[in-house]
């Protein structure tokens, strides 16, 4: 079996050989920069890792992984416009760097790709990854818009939040998997505990994601310790503490939205967090979520020692992050 | 056989029954919206008139007929976007009526659709429809990108122009031939002659287009005369005037794009025009594109008869435009 850097190598080295056209350059530039700013290509190590399971060659599965990374960069790229972010990995932005009719364009350009990548796959019914992809594409979208919209709420529940982190963010780690399996010559079945491991464990890394920001160490993760509550994003924690607070808390923590001395809002909202033990109830909710993953791991028919590189790959991220 | 009408019909039922999903609202609504502004449906009703041609229930064709359509309005909906169009078919554009989120994702999330509904053609190889769908969806997007290159440019060649109308609009109507043709059932060389007769009809209706602008009735387009001067748009006329003028009128029209009275802007440049011949040029290319499309029409293999349709439809919107 591959190991995560030699999977990683593999992909990486797919990335650079990949020719998605050249003229116009003002279309084709962008695209080359946006797949060359790096990051640990976890959903395309996944595909691949997934087909490895179920003892195929990994190069049956490569276009399928290339199709899910072009996918993945086309989003960040739309939603780096709609987000006015001028960063991305540290680079500046298609939209900065170039500008929004392009922007908009190569991000259009790199979804029809990543189907024309996925086409080229010769293993498995291609009508049924297409079908995966779609699907998940939809999602994906439906997600994006989902989390605007709670912009503009303030009656959120967990639940919903859940809903729109799984849609936005987890689903694509499931379709990641699924594919790879496919290929592989997976059952339904299997593909399928396959493809809900992977989207448990997106779940959980996400709540882990909103943990960090209010309960991490700042330099491990590189982000400052509460930008989330600077910024009064709603993270699962804002959403459960506006949920569960009593009436005059609920009054004081409408001062805070307003509050301008930073240091003052974000120690006084973490005790507000620690009063209505949230990180308890997020900690609850993570392990929830690793529970079910765990559970659709074991449901897969092939040996444990197979299984092995998934849960710790999942381990490992849940580690670095934490 | 089907006349227009009947297959308009058709597509038009196809488009009040189609679902595309409900939640978020804010991003299916739009898309209901776009895809009820109406229109003459001309790519839709080509898929199934091609498939007509080769002897094959037209219904085979409905989803790739309705592909094309959903795709040509997410076109439609980013370009309206970055053309910061306030309407289209006298209606508000997603843009305007929401907001530059919202027309972005529902743009996005129309792409994705309009490939699940192809995917669910049933006749013909499917990896070969998509393959002519993908390659015609990015030349799309590379005409959209050399079009607003030229805005920049004063040097561009009218052979650099009809390549740029070629990509951006004139192949899709070939798509929309070739895929009909292939759920038809028709040979790789038939398509391909009618991919050719539909993307030469393609470049004579822009040309066309053109020269309506300048030369037409005002009332009979809907479209006041000289529109395209006032606005220094970058037609074949204009390109083929800066290419062939003499130096002097070089200097006056260098003048004219800054002029402030707009009825002497127009009635002095329409003056080049006819100083130059320019009309006499572009109905002659227009000609040359319309004798090639006849051409692939004669060499394909089916009887006369069947083919009058094309060859009448083709003519009555020259004629609607003239």
């Amino acid at each position: 079996m591959y190991s995560y850097p030699q999977l990683l190598e593999l992909i990486n080295e797919q990335i650079k050989s990949t020719q998605y056209g050249s003229n116009p350059k003002e279309l084709y530039q962008p695209i080359d920069y946006m797949m060359s700013l790096g990051g640990k290509r976890l959903r395309p190590v996944l595909t691949l890792m997934a087909c490895d399971l179920f003892e195929t060659e990994v190069q049956h599965a490569i276009h399928a992984a290339m199709a899910v990374e072009v996918f993945h960069n086309f989003t960040l790229v739309h939603d780096d416009i709609m987000d006015n972010a001028p960063l991305r990995r540290g680079m500046e932005t298609i939209y900065k760097k170039w500008n929004m009719p392009v922007a908009i364009l190569s991000g259009d350009l790199m979804m029809i790709k990543a189907i024309e990548i996925l086409a080229q796959t010769e293993k498995g019914n291609f009508k049924d990854l297409l079908q995966v992809f779609n699907t998940t594409a939809a999602q994906v979208c439906e997600g994006q818009q989902i989390d605007m919209n709670f912009e503009a709420r303030n009656d959120v529940s967990h639940e919903e939040y859940i809903e729109m982190i799984t849609l936005k963010t987890a689903v694509l780690l499931g379709c990641s998997l699924k594919l790879g399996a496919l290929i592989g010559g997976a059952n339904l079945e299997d593909a399928n505990h396959l493809y809900e491991f992977g989207k448990n464990i997106g779940i959980a890394f996400q709540i882990q994601d909103d943990m960090l920001d209010s309960f991490g160490e700042g330099d491990q993760v590189g982000k400052r310790i509460g930008g989330d509550i600077a910024s009064n994003k709603k993270t699962l924690l804002l959403i459960e503490l506006m949920n569960c607070m009593q009436k005059d808390d609920k009054a004081l923590l409408k001062e805070l939205f307003v509050e301008t001395d930073e240091e003052k809002k974000i120690k006084e909202v973490l005790a507000l967090y620690q009063k209505y033990q949230i990180k308890d109830f997020a900690e609850s909710k993570k392990q929830n979520y690793l529970t079910l993953a765990n559970q659709h791991l074991n449901d897969i028919s092939v040996s444990e020692s197979r299984k092995e590189i998934l849960l710790s790959t999942a381990k490992d991220l849940m580690e670095r992050m934490s």
